[in-house]
Formats: C-alpha cells, sequence, structure tokens
C-alpha cells in the first residue's frame, strides 16, 4: 500500500485568482544564520557585520542582511508556488519594511494576483504577491513574482488571463521603513570602509566591483538548504544530470547575494537594500564559475523625513567567468551580452 | 626523542564487559550549530525550526534536531570505542529522553555491556551502552551500539563471550519523555506543511519521500568535523584513496540525518524522532552519490497518559543513486536491494 | 563614466614608516561563527568546546577559538595590507592578550614599523604591527606581520630602509593574560581527553599527531570569507587558473587552524594558543591535498605569578600529502623537507 502524503506541488491549474496560501514552515533566524551567512558570501557592510558599529548609530543590535531575510521569506514559496516551475521569470516590487534582527521567526503568505496562460497550452505564468511577517505578524517584506508552470492536463481550459500591473519601481517614499532614524555624524567611514557617501555618487556612473568569486556545489548547496528552499534543480545530481544542462543549477538567490557581497567594494556605505524594483536571471551559474558584478547608478533620491540617509538606484549586473572592467551589459540587438546571469533593479539606502 | 601522547584508540583486548569510559570533548550546542545543521542538511520541521511555533505548543523555545543531539553523543564514542573498527554494525534501544535546547554541554559515558571475539582470531564485536547528559548529569540520549573491533595481537586469548539481549523496539512507555505536553490544538498544520497527523497513518503505509540530495565532500566532511567525530576514514584522502573504497567514507550519521530530513515530504509533522529500534548501514555512501528515503508505517502505539501525542513506527531507508517510488528494500533471496544504504528502525512523535 | 570608488590597495610606494591604518570592517563574532569554525577545522579542546567545562575551571563561559580570533583581526588588514602583496613572509611577536568571547566585536588598526626596498626595484617588503581590539577598545591581540608588496611605479625612489627589531619569542611573562586564574583541580582530565599536564612534556620530545585531513575547496572559501579576508587568490578560479599555480591557493591561516586543531590529538591539555612567536608558511596548500601536523617541544616556561598553568614552545610543522612519522622538516642544506607547507613557532598554556 502506497499513498500520497508528499507534496506533489501544484500545477497551474490549481492557482485562481485570489488564492490565499498560507506557507510552511516558519523559521527562527539566528546569529548562526548570520554566520553562515557571512561564510558563504562574505558580505562586509559594517551595519550587519558589527552590534557595536549598529548601536554607535543607533540600531539595538546589528541587522540580519536583507537578503538573508528575503531568501528565508522566498524559501517558504517554493513548495506551493514553484515545485513544478519550469523557469522563475521575474520579481518586482519588493519593498524590505522593517528591519529583522536575530531570533525573529520568519513565515510567508502569498496571495495569487495573475495568471496568464501561455498560447502553447502546456504552461502558464503564475503572479504572486509574497509577504514576509515576523513572528508579531509585522510584514517585514513583500514582493510580487511571476513563474512559469507546467499544467497538470494540457486539456484543462485556459483562466481569464489576469496580468498585474506592477510599478517600474518602488517609490522612495516606501524606501526608509528598514532603517531607524540613524545617527550619521557616528558613522565612522574608516570603520565602513570607504568616505563615499550620497552625495558622492552621480547618475549614470558605472563601478566595476572588481572582484570575482567561484562557487563550489557544497557553496550553494549549503545556502539553499539554509532557506529550506526546496527546488529539485539546486540538489539532485542524480536527476539534472539527465536534464536539461546536465548538471544542478544554482539558486538564483545565491546569484544575488553574491553580486551584493562583490558590490561592497565601491558601494561601501550602501549598507541597506531598500526594495529591489525589478529583477531577472538572465542565464544560469553553476558550479565552478566565477562571479563578477558592476553597478550604475540609475537615480538619486531623498526620503521623505530623512536627512540621514539618502538612496541611490542602482542596476546590480551579475556577469559569469569574465572581468567586468567593459561593464558588460546588452547587445546592440538589444539582447544580454554573453556571460551576463543577472539583471537587478535595486534601491540602495546609504548615509547623507 | 619521540613519544606516544596520541591516542592509539583501543584494541579488542582492551575492552572488558562492566568497563566504564567518560569520553572527552564535552561540547555545547548553540544556535550556531542549529544553523549549520540546517544548512548541511535541510530539515523543514516546524518545531525545531520556529521558536514561535515552539512556543506556541508548549515548548520553552525551538528545540535542537534530534539527531544533532545523537551525532554530537556519538561523536565522543569514536575516539574511544571505534577508532580500530572495522565496521559499525548496529544500534539498537536508541531512546531520547530530554529535549535538548541551545546553550546545552553535552557529555558521553559509555558501558561495555558485550563482547564476542570472531572466528577469525582476528577482530571481535563490542558493544556498548552509551549515554549523553547535559551539564546537569541528567540523561537526554542513551542507545546500544556494536562494532567490529581489530585484536592488536592475535594471539591475545578469547574473552569470554557475553552478547546483550537487546529488545527489538523500545516500548511505547518510554518514548515520550522528550516531548513536553503541547497543546495540539494550537499545532498550525498549514504552518507544519502537511494535515496528516497520527490518526491519518496506517499500518503497512509506504510513503515515497521523492526528493533526493547529493552529497559533496565538503558537506560531509563539515558535518562530520562539528560532531567532533574524529574517525580517519571520512577525512583523510591521501590514506583512503590507497584504501579499501579508494575514497573518503561518509559518517553514516549523514545519511541519517540525511533521510530523516527528506523524510519530512510525507511525514511532516512527525516532528520527534522518539527513538530508533534499531539501524543498520547497508552499504557505504560516497561523496556525489544522491540520497533518496521511503518510509514505511510498521506500528503505531498510543503514548500511556498522553492524548496529545501518538507514535508512529517506521522503518526509514535510504537508497543511493536510485529513485524510491518502487521502494526498493530486499530481494528474494533476503538480502538488500542494490542501492539501499541504511535499513533503520525508529518510533516518531506525531500530534494526534 | 565609470569611477574609481573601488579599492585599488596600497602598493609599496603608499606606505611609510609611522603611518597609521584603521581597518574596516568591525566584525561581531558569536556562537555561530564558533560553530562555523568547529565544523570547518573539527578542534576539540576542552575549554573552548564547552560552556560547562569553562564554568568550572573559572571562565564565564567557553572562549572562542584563539585563532578564529587571529583570522578575523588578520583579515580585516588584507585590503588595505596585503591586497597587492605577491608573499606573506611572516609573522612574529604575536600575544593573546584578551580572551574573547561571543558577543565581542572586533577591529584592527596597523602601523607601519618597516619598509625595505627589494633589490629589484619592482617590490619591497613592508613590516606592520597590528592591533586587534574589542569594542570597548581593549586590545585582544596583536601581532607583526611582514609582506613582499608590488610597487605602482617602478621608476619611484626607495624608501630608506627600516627593518624592525623583532624578538625571537615572546616573553613568558607576557604570556598569561588572556587565561583568568583556573581552578586547575576541577580540570578533568577525562574530559579534556588526556592526562598529560605540563610537567608530562620535556624539551626535544617530538610528537606526531598522526592524522590527516583532506581539504576542500568550499572549506576553505568559507573559512576566508568568514574572515572577511579579501585575499584575490582564494577565490577566483576564473583568473588563478591563469595564474602562477592554476588553481586557487588555500588562505595559509586555514592551515594554521587544521594543523591547531590536529595538535590536539598529543597536546590535549595545551587549550590555549598564547603567542606566535614567528610562522612561516612554507610552500603553498591547494584543494585535494591533505593537511597532517606534528609538533616539538622546544622550550618550557613557567609563567611570573601562576601556579595554575604552563607554558610549552612547541614547533608545529604542517606538511601535506605525507604522514608525519618520521618528522619532516628540514633537509640537510637547510632548506625545508618536501611537502613542508608551515613552520610555526609557538607558546602554549597548559594546566600544571
Amino acid at each position: 500500500m502506497s499513498t500520497t502524503k508528499t507534496n506533489p506541488g501544484n500545477y497551474f491549474e490549481d492557482f485562481h485568482v485570489g488564492q490565499i496560501i498560507r506557507h510552511a514552515t516558519p523559521r527562527t533566524l539566528t546569529v548562526g544564520d548570520a554566520a553562515l551567512y557571512m561564510g558563504l558570501y562574505g558580505p562586509r557592510f559594517a551595519v550587519q557585520s558589527s552590534d557595536a558599529f549598529a548601536r554607535t548609530i543607533g540600531y539595538p543590535s546589528a541587522p540580519l542582511d536583507d537578503l538573508l531575510v528575503f531568501h528565508t521569506v522566498f524559501g517558504k514559496t517554493v513548495p506551493d508556488i514553484s515545485l513544478n516551475a519550469i523557469a522563475n521569470l521575474g520579481y518586482a516590487d519588493c519593498r524590505f519594511e522593517k528591519p529583522v534582527y536575530p531570533g525573529t521567526t520568519l513565515s510567508t503568505v502569498s496571495e495569487v494576483i495573475g495568471l496568464k496562460e501561455n498560447s502553447n497550452g502546456k504552461t502558464g505564468t503564475v503572479y504572486v504577491r509574497s509577504t514576509g511577517a515576523d513572528e508579531k505578524g509585522e510584514t517585514v517584506l513583500s514582493y510580487t513574482r511571476w513563474v512559469m508552470v507546467r499544467k497538470k492536463d494540457e486539456a484543462s481550459p485556459a483562466p481569464e488571463a489576469v496580468v498585474p500591473a506592477l510599478p517600474e519601481t518602488v517609490a522612495p517614499e516606501a524606501l526608509a521603513a528598514a532603517v531607524p532614524a540613524i545617527d550619521v555624524s557616528r558613522f565612522d567611514t574608516n570603520l565602513s570602509g570607504s568616505p563615499f557617501r550620497w552625495g558622492d555618487y552621480e547618475v549614470g556612473e558605472k563601478i566595476d566591483h572588481v572582484d570575482g568569486m567561484t562557487v563550489e556545489e557544497a557553496e550553494h548547496q549549503i545556502a539553499t538548504r539554509l532557506y529550506q528552499n526546496t527546488a529539485k534543480v539546486h540538489f539532485n545530481q542524480h536527476t539534472e544530470g539527465q536534464g536539461r544542462f546536465g548538471r544542478r543549477l544554482i539558486y538564483g538567490g545565491v546569484v544575488i547575494s553574491l553580486a551584493r557581497a562583490l558590490s561592497f567594494n565601491g558601494l561601501n556605505n550602501a549598507f541597506h537594500l531598500a526594495a529591489i524594483n525589478a529583477g531577472r536571471h538572465v542565464a544560469p551559474l553553476f558550479a565552478g564559475d566565477t562571479v563578477y558584478a558592476w553597478s550604475e547608478v540609475l537615480d538619486k533620491a531623498e526620503l521623505p523625513g530623512r536627512s540621514d540617509i539618502g538612496a541611490l538606484r542602482t542596476r546590480l549586473v551579475a556577469v559569469k567567468n569574465r572581468a567586468c572592467a567593459d561593464f558588460p551589459f546588452k547587445t546592440a540587438e538589444g539582447g544580454y551580452d554573453e556571460g551576463v546571469i543577472l539583471d537587478l533593479d535595486v534601491w540602495l539606502a546609504i548615509p547623507r
């Protein structure tokens, strides 16, 4: 006798607009997770690295890295949203709304906000708005994601197409919530690693983050399990060896974290990832590849009511197996240059 | 001048029935160990993952994973019991007697409870009862293990054979001690990932845990060092490359932890490993192999005085490089199927 | 428009004697770092492994491993001192001055104490005295290091040569500061793993630490990122594949930590690394290599005013891909034996 108590994941037909999904498993993040995050990516932003530095400027203690929070909130959605996904198509309108400290328990709820069957009748795009909350029920993070999901039965009728309107960027007034008022006079730029503040960056400026980081199978697997992300393609060489790439695919969040950590070299004081306006994983990353990154300043914004910090809108581009001195991005035809793996449009908070 | 201050390990002749061995090194487990355990195996049981979930049902905070405790208690015994072992033959009567929280210091004492020389005169089986205690001296875990150990001198006489009587299973009345009374009405099955409780499982039911996990050298080495397990075969490619497998052998506890983590998919609410009735490592695992697992419900038991939780006795089978949809186990001749690496008979606690 | 907000590192001409460099990034070490350190190297010294053991003898809790502190303090200096270094030539006069507990924030300041251009006119040696302090500003560690650094412009004039006088060893009276008065009667040698105390070791005694540990790329990368050490040679296969070794070079601190962890087997009670008198990385280590270690007792010293602990001066030698039963060290010609990778002269504290 065998039964199906295991999770088969949801197929395209299983989703309907307005559907609310409460995801398992709530997860308490600790200083243990922070240490492992440090070991896996090597970020060096002073606020997240040092309780003493964080306290000096007004935090109660060092907050957790924003992307550790993002990946944890995201990981919970995988068994319900993307277990049968073919591709993670994009992110938008991701807002970090509250600082998260060790000891916080995160859980995630998603709402289906759009559905559109593809013309091939085999797949469709599912749009979800996912919200991560702490143990008090307060939102720490929310974002929209859309994924291409298989239909279980190609003969099932297409739902009415609903494609949500997505903002091109998060509005500056929505950016400050996760940073307490800081005493910017005590933000020691010797300790933070660079003298450059908000006023020192110009729109159009490009920064080659210089360093490269080679990724190992053990590293991305440990990272992705830490987020309790269960997508099979990241872990199973026995099946992926027979799959489309012949090998395990690295979770896109690993690329984001590596690029963000590399971006310290040139954006040292941009300590808070305040929003992800839009993001695309342009090409896959595999173990043995080396990740480089560069940034372009797309915009600058003052934050309403805040004289301590300002916002830089940057494009963070990750590239594999190719240095970024020439800022590889797009071809004349509009496609991405060879080697580009991530195109992420973000808002960063940085002292003024 | 050289001396032998290093540990040569014990040989078969060094053991006698009734011998008590207090093992080094006491070890304080923390949230750091819990995070690393999460990154290495990816368990998703809500009680161990979330302080908030644990508190809601009646724990003071999230307890540590039972197998992190087991491996830590076990690891201490290696330098004294199995440094000169040829094979870890089996486990039995393993009882988890007290919940263990971050900050607890574990130490281990073993008693030799049986000895039997093999007919070849070169090796013998040593039976030990090992007990892990916290810093108050209270037992958190005890188990019997038997290993095949080399003789130092083949000419030394065989001891009187003593083979301890081992219970086939741990009695249900011994199972509840490590779980405080829980408020099962507050056990949120949305957050735990599955609606299935004790009453939903039937004896004879088989569950394919579906997912597969490929193991890397770095992963099993980090895990095994975390437990301060010093068995040479796990760490030294320079010697193992010349050894019987030509490569490092993965600690069997890694297999147990992976299989247990995979079993979440289908046994989501069976949050506590209450006992290991019997266990055998049927075949070795190596880096690059992919681990799958399936379970069969062997028995069900009510727990005396407890209406909150019940017990499921399951066989947890781990298999390498082979999916488990057909539940590989034994051949018609009684041997194990190709690919089976672990045959573990356990009691699980699960809400009623 | 591109700008150079990234750190180009300092070249030989950028240094001058008396220069003070305050390094980024302050870093709070936690139980998470301690757990990861355990998983990466597997040390088993009881004082650092167990809060209960540490408290019993007089510590407030288990201190962090001395080398975790060293690597963290050291890592901060890399972006300013050795980003353009060709070789890390040596260490001397390294003193551990205060115990460091989880929760401590470390930062580092260096003073340039010597400069000497090489006769080739292309490079020079920079001597720095680096001091790690906690969040109260109290020194926890200080050491002298010298590195060979490239000149930016070979035509720039040589500075006046200043070569600091370095002590051959740290004086015994400077060794005890990081160990509180301990109650040596409560130092349980069953739990610490060996009966051998200060009085049991003799000058000239050699100890083969027996065990070997194979290092994986993921392991050394995780370790080195944990210390926020950014030296490119450890992380970038894309460039190192074209470099002098054709592969990533393992951070020398990983070798030191592995050798120290292996040295537990034979020096079980020498729980505190009190000083590094001198150290050289004799040859490089690469992933896949297996590290062995042996020690020789060079000297013994009583510590002024302390009857609880004494000091052993040892040479800790790490060797790759070769067991140490014959204590490989130097050839008749005075060079190092094939396989020797580390020659470290240290003071260890051990109960009397």
